[in-house]
This record gives C-alpha cells, sequence and structure tokens, in this order.
C-alpha cells in the first residue's frame, strides 16, 4: 500500500497539473491501481507569496491541515516560493514535508558543479541560496535590471501567455546566468518550466518539479524514507 | 468568490488529469486568481467499479464526506460509470453533485438527435440508458461480442497503452454504433477521449469529460444554479 500525497497547489494551477502528470509518467504502473494516491487542493487563492505580510502562510498551513484531515500521509508543495512556509506548514498539519527546494539543490549538487544560476522570484531565490550554500555551492542570480525582465515574464505566463517571445526571453534570461559563471540553472519558480525547455539552455537545466515529482514517487511507494518530520 | 469544487478522481488517473485541463482551459481568467479552486482526490485504488458488491459506493461516499471536511462546496466525479453511486456520495457528504451523465445527455438532447449510442462499460450504459429515456431518446449500444472488444480495449488504455492500433480499434467500435443507427456517440467512459479525437467519428462525438468541465465552470463561477442536493 503506498503512501497518499497530500498536494498544496493551484501556485499556478498550470504547472499543478504538469507535476501531476510527471507524477504519473515516473510511476512504475503497469496498472491503474499502482498509482499513487494523491489528494490535491489546487488553490489559485492563495495570497500573493512575494508580498510580506500577504498572509500567505496561515492559508498554507490550513491546506495542508484539512489534507491530513482527507487522509495524506506525507506533503508535497508544487511552488517553489511557497516553501519559505514550510515550516509553519509542517507544525500545523503535523505531516512530513517532501521538500523541492532541498530535492532541486540535491540534484544540482549531484551534477558536481560548483556554480549554479537560479531563475525565481526573490523569496525563492533565498531559499535556493540557503539550501546551495549549505552544500558549500555558490549561487549565481540576475543582476537586478534583468530580475526585473524576468519578473515581467513570469506575470506574462501566468496570465496565459506562452508564446515564443515569451520563450525566446527566458531562453536569454538563462543565457544570462551562464554568462555570469553559472554551470547549472535551477528553474526556481514552476512557471519556467511551462515554457523553457532543456534543449534551449546550453548548461545543465534543472527542473525541480521534475526532481520532487520523481521523488514523490520513491516516497510514496517505499523506495526512498519518509522525510523526518520537523522537530521530532 | 468563486465556489470550491471536490472532485472525486483517479479512475482513472490519467483521465482526471484531463479534466482538470479542459477545467483550466474553459475557465475565463485573466489572472491565476480567476481560476477555480478544486480539491481533488486521485484515488486509483477504489475498488472495481464494474464489479457487484466490489465496496466501491461506500469508498467513494468516505472520500466525498472528506473533500467537504476540505472546504468543497460542490462535487464532481471525473468517471462515468462512478455515477451508479451518485446517490450515496451525494447523501453522506451533504454536497450537491453536477452530474456528468446528466450534462451528457442534456447535451446528446440539445444536438437534436433522437438515436445516441454509447460506448462504456455496461454501468455505464446502464445510467445513460436510464437518462436518454427519461429525455425521449432512444440508446444503441454495441452487441456483446463487440462490447467484449470494446471492454479488452479499454483495459489497453488503463494499462497505459494509447497506441494506434488501440486508437484504431476504438474508432471503429465507434463506427459500429454509427451503423446501428446511432446519430451520435457519447464516450461513456473516461479513457475513450484518451485515444478517440471527434474527428475520427463521422457522427456527433460527444465528451462527457468535456461538457462536464464546461459546467462545472460555469456552477462555480455562478453562471449557472448550483445543482438541487438529492432529497432537498
Amino acid at each position: 500500500m503506498s503512501l497518499i500525497l497530500g498536494l498544496l497547489g493551484g501556485m499556478g494551477p498550470a504547472a499543478t497539473l504538469v507535476f501531476l502528470e510527471k507524477l504519473q509518467a515516473f510511476t512504475p504502473a503497469k496498472a491503474e491501481q499502482d498509482h499513487i494516491r494523491v489528494i490535491a487542493d489546487i488553490n489559485p487563492g492563495v495570497p500573493d507569496l512575494s508580498a510580506p505580510g500577504s498572509g500567505a502562510g496561515p492559508v498554507l498551513a490550513e491546506m495542508a491541515g484539512a489534507l491530513r484531515g482527507a487522509g495524506a500521509d506525507v506533503l508535497a508543495i508544487a511552488c517553489n516560493a511557497a516553501h519559505a512556509h514550510a515550516d509553519l506548514i509542517q507544525r500545523a498539519s503535523g505531516l512530513p514535508l517532501i521538500d523541492m527546494i532541498e530535492t532541486a539543490s540535491d540534484a544540482a549538487c549531484a551534477t558536481g558543479v560548483r556554480r549554479v544560476g537560479v531563475l525565481g522570484a526573490r523569496g525563492a531565490l533565498r531559499l535556493y541560496r540557503e539550501y546551495l550554500a549549505a552544500q558549500a555551492m555558490g549561487m549565481v542570480s540576475l543582476p537586478s535590471d534583468r530580475q526585473a525582465v524576468f519578473m515581467e515574464a513570469l506575470g506574462r505566463i501566468k496570465a496565459g501567455d506562452l508564446s515564443s517571445p515569451v520563450q525566446a526571453q527566458m531562453a536569454e534570461l538563462a543565457a544570462d546566468l551562464a554568462a555570469e559563471g553559472a554551470e547549472a540553472v535551477i528553474a526556481g519558480c514552476t512557471e519556467i518550466p511551462l515554457v523553457l525547455r532543456p534543449e534551449e539552455v546550453r548548461i545543465e537545466f534543472i527542473d525541480p518539479v521534475e526532481h520532487l515529482a520523481r521523488r514523490c514517487v520513491d516516497v510514496c511507494l517505499g523506495m526512498e524514507a519518509v522525510p523526518q518530520l520537523l522537530g521530532s
């Protein structure tokens, strides 16, 4: 019997479906019943994660508690920036979290590179800086004028614009990180892989959604230990 | 503030994601926040719906109750056959159901045809026969030897086989219904549209998942009344 995954999603809604597709694709299922049970709260109404004091934390904590009530055994969050509230989410729900920031940082470390570029909103960059530093890796981010371009492109993706100009813009931003010395790039926002394909990036491309999906399969099917519950 | 949709899914898991994609695609969203909040239980472990006495009803009822506990306002089921337990699901959860069988039958009626072919497992055929008869429409189903071919193809789709031989087989089965006098065909199993495209069917093709997604958008955004709760 596999563990039941509780998923905090909707930030944004399209990226959550990509996560769910990858989870199904990576599950070694011969029959329908071999798939992992997921209880997903796809909530596009979570307050703006990039605005301090927006109240996102308590909303996420309440969602996590309700997922536990519905039967979830272990949690995942299909959004990088929301991991800023990972502690609160775990404490409020009493459920362990399969952490996407940690998973992607581990994947970056496993590539053997020393300098990792991260594309993401400020909150996500802060989280990755901490995790990468803990593994003695340097982090490269965009200069502030290019970060502004990134945020504008992100806003367009979130509004449903997946057009080639946005794709080209995101590929250029990844190239900027490579020019600054990054040997790999982490797509530190779940919307990025909606427009940026690995083959468009000439350095190693790390998609946290993909790595999270693989790890959720391993944990839920018992091939990897359940992460330790915070404070236990 | 839109209503929160509680979704009973996982029967099968791939079809549930198709439903969620359509729901997002049909939502008139200018920004991420305009999307509908969905709490989905994607449970591939629901006992076999086609086996009488399998215990699927109580499992579905328990899932529905948990969705209400997690915050759902109204329910939908991303599986035709599971609607055999629609009464129990509504009574147990106290939530109204946006009924896929009713929605697809209404869509068939709206095309103006009088004889509707239905592809589906026996349980789903029974449900459609009842709803279509209530609208004075005749229903055409496959002869038993071809029904056996359908069930075998369905088993292959559920095991992940979406290959062209399976696609061709499903198109032939739809053609069989047309040859028997059907003027439209309902894909009475959520797996069918995974292999059968409307353009491959020379008569009107009704995809219940698509019609259900459109109706869920309308109900959750207040453009259509919430269905009456059973017994109220």
